[in-house]
């Protein structure tokens, strides 16, 4: 059954308004094991009946949503009607519904509302118990040979959502007539790229019959998606963990964060950080995470050489020798904030974010983190990552958020 | 000049991933004058040929997004050759970058990665800082009788946006042939909604002949965007200033947090952060700016009660007493941070990100801020912002920053 999405809507295109239909709706979908195989977005105007004659060639179920409002450019119900060629009525039940809504709040219809009440001849509606638009829904038949159903939706999240799980779920679920909803696992990976799964497993795991694999690369991390029957999933999720095991943060959409977080929850343990060139990031990252207070208690960001001496100990002398981007300084400032936060863990980074202040034995982008453990070792890597400002952070942080996950696994 | 988008990738389409290019894309261009017409997203795949197919027909300039990538579903660059009738040849200025990438980060290419290197003939690459795929542009003549240019691009923000706006912006301003790009000015305000305009100013605004208003709000900011003559953008400037002075931020595009640098940099002052419910996210802000070393020197996330007395000497008694989340516990952390960091300026902010810890007195999205500075009074706010607990963080941090930027005016 192939799905289009219609969002319309001038703002959507000016990027005044986040578009976030196509993401929500692709999820409700997904679960009765459903794709929207195209989605599109268009002005307010003309465009939308283009737009709709060109989707009821091709589609078997057409979602527009937007358009429905009482203004001139709410131009969706004409829109369909034209396409189609259906008469408009004025629909009985959708204009007391709209008397209804005014009168609940104590006002009075405005005469402009009233084209909301406006159906093509044929058609359902659909209520809606969160504003004033009604939904439409134009059964195959009414598309002639081109056997094409129709949901006519409001925009705001808030109108769209109940309707869509109140009225166009149920439907989505009788047209299509599957038995069988298709199984999906997203596993996270942290610390390796898509192009290691491409060199490593992508070919044992695109072998595997009923299995659909998909990935998503994000700075530092990777999700594989595996879709398919139990099995083949699992076929799947072997050859990966084979290969990854240790690289493997979540499998129910944690992010890296939530899941050192949990893994320290779950030890009764606490981390401290110690952020010179993050410049807090690592912390902000742990305190997303409800609960984390059980686990984050001290924060240093020391972005000035006093404030590593003063708040974690760094000796003097190690700045001014070897640099506050060394080894020495990264080891002294996690061991410092251990000892000063009274921590199991502690996650210190110094590196240089840019776009000034590079040499050619320490280039912009280079950064030592280090992680020191109650009553263990204190390990230090040295990594390299040329990127913007913004970016060079988010990619330490992910880098040492994962050392310490790998310090607790 | 009509402007279509396409982008591809499976998981905006299943909704893992939220599509965020359209709206960014769509913000960049109207800087120029420019819309994007229509957007359709197909999934990776068969797909991708089919929409170009469809779109180079209609449009004058194509941008694609996304399956630049080295694996078996990155297929944009093969389908875009195919649609075209074009040959592909490995390019040696893109190899050259890929193992330049490779060897920069201290790791072999995969021979996977090779494939990133294949053009079509006669295509100009755009290089990549950021990432391993080069972008594409295929001027109008390589399509033929159908005269559109195309560009492929890479679908990772951290890659995406800096080649847009390197490469893709002016080579769109050139194919425009827009003599005269209509001025643009766009004021960023904090502290203000976007009803407040619609209250205040917007009448006057949208009755400026010549002018065209738009508005784009964020979490605590919004930014009024005037389009046209520069005598209509003077008269609108003026009376959003006539308004709303106070709270502009900025007219060049500068962040809250670029405006505070700048301000403390020109005045040669210092600021320490004290953060307990926003965890480090306002040093983040600060130090996401570059240049932020000379102004930003301490910072201290105090999640734990004990952090608040041991780094700020805040008292004990008053955390039991009135609790962390108060207004003496947020003045002494303002205090303690400006006397132990030597800082001019100091900002804390304390306060109940939820989604638990509520109470009825203090109910979840309660925070108390604090302004210190050296020589002067300690300001301190009460407010509330019921929401998620990232976006309660960022709201705070909002209003962190903006009495910052305030106080030093």
């Amino acid at each position: 059954m192939r799905i289009e999405l219609l969002t319309t809507g001038t703002e959507l295109l000016l990027g005044t308004t986040q578009n976030t239909h196509g993401a929500w709706l692709g999820q409700e979908l997904f679960k009765l094991g459903l794709r929207i195989q195209r989605q599109v977005t268009v002005p307010d105007g003309p465009a939308v009946e283009a737009a709709m004659a060109d989707a009821v060639e091709e589609a078997d179920v057409l979602i527009v949503t937007g358009g429905l409002g009482p203004t001139s450019d709410d131009l969706t119900r004409e829109s369909i009607a034209a396409v189609l060629g259906l008469e408009m009525v004025e629909d009985e039940l959708a204009l007391r519904t709209l008397l209804a809504f005014f009168a609940q709040r104590g006002k009075v219809m405005a005469d402009a509302n009233r084209k909301q009440a406006m159906v093509p001849v044929g058609a359902d509606v659909l209520p809606n118990a969160n504003g004033t638009a009604p939904g439409l829904y134009l059964p195959p038949r009414l598309s002639g040979g081109r056997n094409c159903a129709v949901f006519l939706l409001p925009g705001p999240p808030s109108e769209l959502y109940p309707m869509v799980q109140g009225e166009v779920l149920p439907r989505l679920k009788a047209l299509s007539g599957l038995e069988v909803v298709p199984a999906m696992l997203e596993m996270r990976f942290v610390g390796v790229g898509e192009s290691d799964f491409h060199q490593g497993v992508d070919e044992e795991l695109t072998g595997i019959a009923g299995l659909e694999v998909g990935y998503c690369a994000r700075l530092g991390e990777v999700d594989l998606r595996l879709v398919g029957t139990e099995e083949a999933i699992a076929a799947g999720r072997e050859i990966a963990l084979r290969e990854f095991a240790a690289e493997l943060v979540s499998e129910d959409g944690a992010t890296l964060e939530e899941a050192v977080v949990r893994l320290l929850a779950a030890q009764g343990k606490t981390v401290a950080t110690a952020e010179s060139c993050t410049g807090g990031l690592i912390a902000n990252r742990i305190t997303d995470v409800s609960g984390s207070s059980e686990v984050f208690r001290y924060g240093y960001v020391t972005y000035a050489n006093e404030a590593k001496r003063d708040l974690l100990g760094v000796r003097w002398e190690d700045l001014e020798e070897h640099g506050a981007v060394s080894e020495p300084v990264a080891r002294q400032m996690a061991e410092g904030a251990l000892r000063n936060a009274d921590a199991d863990v502690a996650v210190a980074v110094t590196g240089i974010a840019g776009p000034t202040g590079g040499s050619k034995e320490k280039p912009v982008g280079t950064v030592f983190i280090a992680v020191a453990v109650k009553g263990g070792e204190t390990r230090v890597v040295r990594q390299l990552h040329p990127r913007s400002r913004v970016s060079f952070k988010r990619a330490v942080s992910q880098a040492a958020l994962d050392l310490v996950r790998r310090e607790v696994a």
